[in-house]
C-alpha cells in the first residue's frame, strides 16, 4: 500500500541514495539525492530523513557513499582507515539515534572483516560487499515492517476506527512502518476502517507526516488535535489505539512520543485496547522498568514558535519533554516482527525476544 | 493582581470604549479604541475582545456608543427606535454568544423603561442612564470574578501546582477572570505556587493569552503542549486542575474548551482534584445533562494552518469540535460567585443557584 519510497539506492555500485525530503512535507513531495557523505550528514541532522529504522537504513547506504569517496588506488587497510573516519563523521549527525550507531557499526564490521579475509581484493570489491550489506539492512527493515503488519493486522476489525499518534509510519522506515504497518496490512487485505491521526504537538509529525502518508495511500484518515482524543473515545469513535515506541524496558514499559502515556490512560478509562507496534530491536533488556528511561527535554522554541512566528509570550517558561513512558499494564499488546506480547510482563517479553 | 484592563470606558458621557486587542497578544500589547458602533462590532466579530463575560460588558458599553450616534434633537420614542436598530446590529457580531444577547437585552430594557417613565427627559439624560447601567454590568462582572476567586482560593494550597486549560482569565472578563480568579486571589493572599498552562490547540488561547496574562502579573507560569498534561500528572507535578466552563447543565455536566474532558479523565486516574470555576449565569437549567449541549464544529482551517502556513496536507479531513462535556462525576467541585458545589448533582446545583 506504500505509494512512495522513504529512501532508495538509485543505480548500481556507482549509484546514490535518494530520500523523500520530510522537511518539505506535507507542502511539497521532493526527492533529495545524497551523493556525498556531507549531503547525507546534513540530511540526517536536519531531519530530511527521520525515524529510527529509516535513519539506520540511510546510514548503511551512507557507508557505501563514503566508500566511493576514498582513494581507490590504495591498499585495503588504508581504505578501511579512511572509511572509518567517514563513518565516525556520519555517527555525529544525530548523537542519540541508536539505529544510526547500530547500522554504522554493522557496516564497519563488514568492511573490516572483508579487508581481513580478502587480502588481494580491490576497493571496488569492498564497495560491492558494502552495498550488498546496506541492501540487506534495507531488506531486513522492509521484512520487519511487513511481519509487524501481519502480526498486528488481526487487531484491526472491519469497520473500526484506529487512533495513532506521531509518525511510526512508512516515512520512518524503509518498509511500511511499525505502528502504521498493521493498518497498511489490514487495508491490503481489503478491510475498510477509519484512522484518526493526532497532530502531535509540538513538531506536528502526525499532521505533517502520518496524515500525509495515509492520504497518499488512499486511506480514510482524519486529523485531530491531541486534546480531542478523549472526547472521541467518550463518543465511541475510537475502537483501538496503535502507536510506535522508541525504547521498551524488559517489563514492557514503553517510551514513545510525548502524549502516548496520556492516550493509554484515556484508552483504559474507555475500555479501548491500546497497542504498541515496534521491532524487537526497540527492547532494551538492560532496563528493568520504564522509570530508568531518561526523557529528553527539547528546546522551548519548538513550543514557542511555529515557522518562526511566536505562539507564546517571549521568555515564557516552557516544559518540553520529547517522550513519555507508558506503563506495561496500560498496554493491551506489544506487536513485534517476532510475535505479539499480550498483557506484557518480563517473562513474556523474554519469551518473544528469544524466538528465532 | 490584574495588571492590565481587558476593557475600560474612557472619559465621561462623551467617552469611548478602550479594549486590549487580544488578536495582537502575546506579540504586542495594543489598546483598541472603539468610538463607533461599527468599530465595536468589528472588535467583537474579529475577537479583539473575547470571553463570554467580557463580550457582555463590551456590549453594554456598545449601547452607550450607539446612543451617542443617534440624532439628539428628536423625541425619546424616536431615539429608542434608532437605538434598537443599532442594538440589533451589535447582536449580530457573534451569533452564539449568550452574554452578548443578555447584555444587549438588559440595556434595551433600561432604555425603554427610561423613555416610558421620563417623558420630558432629554437624550442626554437617556445616555446618562445607559452609561450608568453599562458601568453596573462592568462592576457586577468585576465583583462576580472576585467572589469566584474568594470562594475558590482555598483549593490552592501553598507550594502546589495548578494546571489550567484555554483562557478563562482576566482577559475573558472585566475582572480577574473565572478559572484564573482563585489563582489571582491566592497570589494576593501571599501563597506561593506554580501554574501550568495548556497551550490549547487549535487556537492556542493558553499559550497566547493565559501564559501572557499570568506572566504580566508576575505569576510562576509554565507553558506545556496539551498532550503533556498526563505525563506531568504521572510525575506528581500537578496538584489540581482548574478550568472555566461555557455552559453547565442542571446536573453539573460542564461544557468547556475541547480537551477539558480528557483532562478530567487524566486527573481522576491520578487522584488529582478537578475544579470548574464559572459564574452562576453559566448554568442552563433547561438542560438536564451535558448530552443535550450541542457541540460547535469549527472550520478545519484552524487545525490545518497556523498564521496562514499549512500544518497538514491540503484537503485532509479534519475533526474540529470547539468544546467537549465533562461529566459531573469527574468534577470535584464547581466554584461560582454564589458558593462552591462539591461533587455536583442536580439538588446541589439548584441549592446554590437559589442562593441570593
Amino acid at each position: 500500500m506504500k505509494s512512495f519510497k522513504t529512501l532508495e539506492w538509485i543505480g548500481g555500485i556507482d549509484g546514490f541514495l535518494e530520500l523523500t525530503d520530510q522537511r518539505k512535507l506535507p507542502g511539497e513531495f521532493i526527492k533529495l539525492p545524497c551523493k556525498t557523505v556531507e549531503q547525507l550528514y546534513d540530511a540526517i541532522k536536519m531531519l530530511a530523513v527521520r525515524g529510527a529504522p529509516a535513519i539506520g537504513v540511510a546510514a548503511g547506504f551512507g557507508v557505501c557513499i563514503a566508500a566511493r569517496e576514498i582513494d581507490s588506488e590504495q591498499k585495503l587497510c588504508g581504505a578501511i582507515e579512511q572509511l572509518n573516519k567517514k563513518i565516525n563523521y556520519l555517527s555525529q549527525s544525530r548523537p542519540t539515534a541508536v539505529n544510526l550507531f547500530w547500522a554504522l557499526d554493522r557496516m564497519k564490521t563488514v568492511a573490516e572483516k572483508f579487508a581481513a579475509q580478502n587480502n588481494d581484493a580491490t576497493i571496488l570489491d569492498l564497495r560491492r560487499a558494502l552495498l550488498s550489506e546496506a541492501q540487506k539492512i534495507y531488506d531486513e527493515d522492509v521484512e520487519m515492517c511487513r511481519l509487524i503488519g501481519i502480526n498486528g493486522e488481526k487487531f484491526i476489525i472491519e469497520g473500526c476506527a484506529i487512533l495513532t499518534h506521531c509518525n511510526a509510519g512508512a516515512l520512518a522506515t524503509a518498509g511500511q512502518g511499525t505502528a502504521l504497518s498493521p493498518i497498511f496490512e489490514a487495508a491490503k487485505n481489503g478491510k475498510k476502517f477509519k484512522v484518526y491521526a493526532d497532530e502531535t504537538r509540538p513538531l506536528l509529525q502526525g499532521a505533517r507526516l502520518t496524515a500525509w502518508e495515509l492520504k497518499q495511500s488512499n486511506m480514510d484518515v482524519t486529523l485531530i488535535c491531541d486534546n480531542m482524543a478523549g472526547w472521541l473515545m467518550k463518543n465511541g469513535k475510537i475502537d483501538a489505539v496503535i502507536t510506535g515506541a522508541d525504547r521498551i524496558a524488559a517489563n514492557g514499559d514503553a517510551a514513545n512520543k510525548i502524549g502516548t502515556y496520556g492516550l493509554s490512560i484515556l484508552a483504559k478509562a474507555h475500555n479501548i485496547p491500546f497497542y504498541i507496534a515496534a521491532p524487537s530491536s526497540t527492547f532494551d533488556l538492560s532496563i528493568k522498568t520504564g522509570s530508568e528511561i531518561p526523557i529528553e527535554q527539547r528546546d522551548s522554541s519548538e513550543v514557542a514558535c511555529f515557522a518562526g512566528i511566536p505562539t507564546a509570550p517571549k521568555g515564557i517558561d516552557i516544559f518540553n519533554p520529547a517522550f513519555d513512558v507508558t506503563n506495561a499494564e496500560n498496554i493491551t499488546a506489544i506487536i513485534t516482527e517476532k510475535g505479539v506480547i499480550e498483557n506484557p510482563n518480563p517473562a513474556k517479553v523474554k519469551n518473544i525476544l528469544d524466538t528465532d
